[in-house]
């Protein structure tokens, strides 16, 4: 009984359950040998490498106009028949990420092995929100955490045969990505402020305590705060790209003054648009002076702190309370892994919750630590990649990372059609292409709006034409007065991009707005 | 190059960044051929389906002492070597939720194709925050969520024309779990509250929206309710473990009488415990008098909608403004696919979000809706699982289910060792075990403590013995006027359980439960 794996002429219409009984069904789902349905997704995987990233004629409306239909399908079909669908129906409107010219998004292609265990995970479904559902793997999940716990707090031996595995506290938690782990650390910084705050003023705003970071904070901290309830204040960067510090110190009097409570500090290594770092020790110290807790997002800049070489980047990150990172970046895990930390493992007690059906109070079970409730075993994915890899492993591909962000920043200053905006402190840098007229000269507010349209023309022309890519963002520039620029972004963090690929991708640029200005010069630019 | 493979005596010293240069490093990650590894992880796979479940001698205490060392290894290995190591230190410590004789999750075997989908998936490496990074995957996701929706909602033709893939709202969101998928409609209910509210009380506490839902609400809820500063009201439930609507109704007059605003009333359609479904009908009609949001959290029973023979047990979802369904349960599919449904899909813009470089306002990005940001193709797994089983392979899957569960109900009524708690509506069943003093006859308080420690002992003797297993919960019961009582807790999913799988089970319970009887009259159980 093995129909699912049919292969040949008839495959197509012998579906699984199609005049068949139940257990004939179950033995085809649950039983068969999955040879024939592997090497199809295989050949998917291959298909999907050597395809071109260029959108069909169709564009965008085209490709939506693909999925319009919602019946669900009443008789199944085989995985053969699936795979045929996927292969021409949807594998050619995927987004070429794992192309080395496509340096728009902060994911690169996956070490190979991680797929695999990926296969593996899901096999085991394991539920790590409990012992009895995980049971070693719960303790894995813990000894993981506990690695990356050491390497950013480097707290002594004692302290983690205390704690690493602990039945009344964590030293963190896996989340299901950074946005988690950052809204699960403003409420713990929330419950430690109701504990200790003083929320007995008379007008319901004045009431909400105030979570401060600088305007670059991901938009997570947004969500974070409508949710819990709490005022976001950002305060402006300097011209590094990090929080201005005087403005900070300022920002606390001000709501100081006004008798508000700061349930958080809010520092940032990597911020999405610049990767830029922030004073992580000067905020860290503000923080213990004013007694609040310090959340380091370190989601895109977390990784570093495996790598030898590169980690005095993110000096002072041992003094925040928590610490957010985000396996799915620099650690090049699968999307899903986010990891909150817990300097003091006495702060996971904080959200701590449990059930009678569930997590028990007095149990390992890690579930009562995270604010998810059933969870995949994601750690494995960071437990292999750290036992392959190693540390000396991942040293070497930030290393050459940040080589390749160092030699795009020269090939775009080399190049007199571009303006280099920010130089990479990490692997990202931004920068836009200047019309020959307004080149060599001071660029007024109308000239940037003009700027602005056609680097917005620029970037999605090139994103059509599918030979490489670059994202996009929108940003007040302090060396424009403010003034909001269109900035084209890249993100070197694809280990296969050559320094021939980034020359490549920045002549396609120059030739793509060539013809753009010609087409400007004449009529409005279509694409 | 590709040392990731090495195979033979020299493997476990030939890692993979020993004596290298960063380049050979990367082609030994991204692209040397992967077919040892995969059949290593094919080994892996094996291995875990033919163990035993037993807990060695070292018992869960035991297990966690081999999880005690946290230092991230510097230098890398071979992916092999690393599959060696899992195989000896972690593999036999997982817990065996596939066997059919592993009856106490919520969890069953995932169909074969869905491991390999999960390669496909990890793979691909697409990102549904946004279209630049998922593209047709962005639309796909739509696709299914629509599928479901109509299955629950059953809107007209017209309706999913406008509204399937439009560009300013969505019908649903993927989330990475029930709880998230709870989490964000309260959040959608308390906005909602928020737009239409009074908020206009003195005290702080009165002016705390409230959610209403049973005693046997998740505790999802009990956290959501902390995070966004409600108030959580349960309310009890009547003897078939349904909402009691007189006491609900009691509820909402209460409240209503101290200008309290409701801001959800929430039903369950599948308890945890039980599998009982409230009034979904009834609910929903007070709802819609006291112009509350219904939600209707149908995580464990939701999937039923695609069951022709049983999709009455779900009759009145289709009045819930929101509804959550895990994939992970009834749909078998991996861990991480939670899901909620708005009825109205302008309910989903009460929750949006943006930001410059990421989701923009007036793109078809999937992320504006979502609380959480960066997220994988998890959709592709309900893509294929409807594609392939299709609703009448599910309708069958779930029939063979039920069966079970009345079967597994039979069976413990013809034992009169045991007392049948709850009947099962769906899949789950509850009871426990009488030792012979208490059979026949009417059972105080002191009693029933008696009998919980003998169902606790027992549970954990059978969990560690490991050929068989149930979980427990603890529950105030109604017929015992109250008194908190330990059940066994049986989860009727895993197609591959049969009645002699039941069978076993139970009689493996009875032994148990001889030895502890004649243990407990001699001296006090040690397991």
């Amino acid at each position: 009984m093995n129909v699912v794996l049919n292969s040949g002429a008839d495959s197509a219409t012998d579906s699984i359950n199609e005049a068949q009984t139940p257990q004939a069904l179950i033995d085809a789902l649950f039983l068969a040998n999955t040879t024939v349905i592997r090497n199809r997704v295989d050949e998917s995987c291959r298909t999907f490498f050597e395809a071109s990233d260029a959108i069909d004629e169709m564009g965008i409306e085209g490709i939506r106009s693909k999925f319009m239909q919602c019946d669900a399908p009443t008789q199944g079909t085989t995985a053969e028949a699936y795979l045929d669908m996927f292969d021409n129906e949807v594998l050619p409107h995927c987004s070429h990420l794992a192309s080395p010219r496509y340096l728009g998004h902060m994911t690169s292609p996956l070490p190979q092995f991680l797929p695999e265990i990926g296969r593996l995970v899901q096999t085991l479904n394991q539920n790590v929100v409990k012992i009895e559902t995980s049971r070693g793997l719960a303790f894995l999940e813990r000894q993981v955490i506990g690695m990356l716990h050491r390497e950013i707090f480097g707290a002594d031996r004692q302290f983690y045969e205390n704690h690493l595995q602990a039945r009344s506290s964590a030293l963190g938690i896996f989340t299901s990505g950074g946005t988690l782990a950052n809204i699960s650390a403003l409420w713990t910084a929330m419950r430690r402020a109701g504990t200790t705050g003083t929320a007995e003023n008379s007008s319901p705003h004045a009431d909400k305590p105030v979570i401060i970071g600088s305007a670059l904070m991901h938009y997570s901290f947004d969500k974070g705060a409508q949710l819990l309830g709490a005022e976001l204040h950002k305060v402006p960067v300097n011209d590094h790209c990090q929080i201005d510090l005087d403005a900070l110190r300022e920002a606390i009097d001000k709501y100081q003054q006004a008798g508000r409570k700061i349930a958080c500090l809010v520092a940032i290594a990597g911020t999405t648009d610049y990767g830029s770092i922030d004073a992580l020790d000067k905020i860290g110290e503000i923080g213990r002076q004013i007694n609040a807790h310090v959340h380091v997002d370190a989601a895109w800049g977390g990784g570093l702190i495996l790598s030898e070489s590169n980690k005095h980047l993110l000096d002072g990150i041992a003094q925040a309370d928590t610490v957010t990172i985000d396996g799915h970046k620099q650690l090049m895990l699968p999307l899903g892994c986010g990891m909150l930390f817990f300097r003091d493992p006495a702060l996971s007690q904080l959200t701590m919750h449990h059930a009678p059906y569930a997590v028990r109070a007095t149990s390992f079970d890690q579930g009562r630590f995270t604010l998810e409730g059933s969870r995949p075993a994601t750690a494995l994915y960071l437990h292999a990649a750290l036992h392959i890899i190693g540390k000396n492993g991942y040293d070497a591909l930030f290393s050459e990372s940040l080589a390749r962000a160092r030699y795009m920043a020269q090939a775009i200053e080399a190049r007199p059609e571009f303006e280099l905006m920010t130089a990479p402190v990490m692997n990202i840098l931004t920068y836009r292409y200047i019309p020959e007229k307004y080149r060599n000269q001071h660029i007024d507010d109308a000239g940037n709006i003009e700027i602005n349209r056609f680097n917005i023309a620029l970037q999605k022309w090139q994103r059509q034409k599918g030979d490489s890519f670059v994202s996009r963002t929108f940003r007040a520039i302090n060396q424009y007065d403010n003034q909001g620029l269109t900035l084209l972004r890249a993100v070197l963090l694809n280990p296969l991009t050559t320094f021939e690929d980034i020359d490549f991708l920045l002549n396609d640029q120059l030739q793509i707005a060539h013809l753009l200005e010609n087409e400007m010069a004449g009529a409005p630019a279509t694409h």
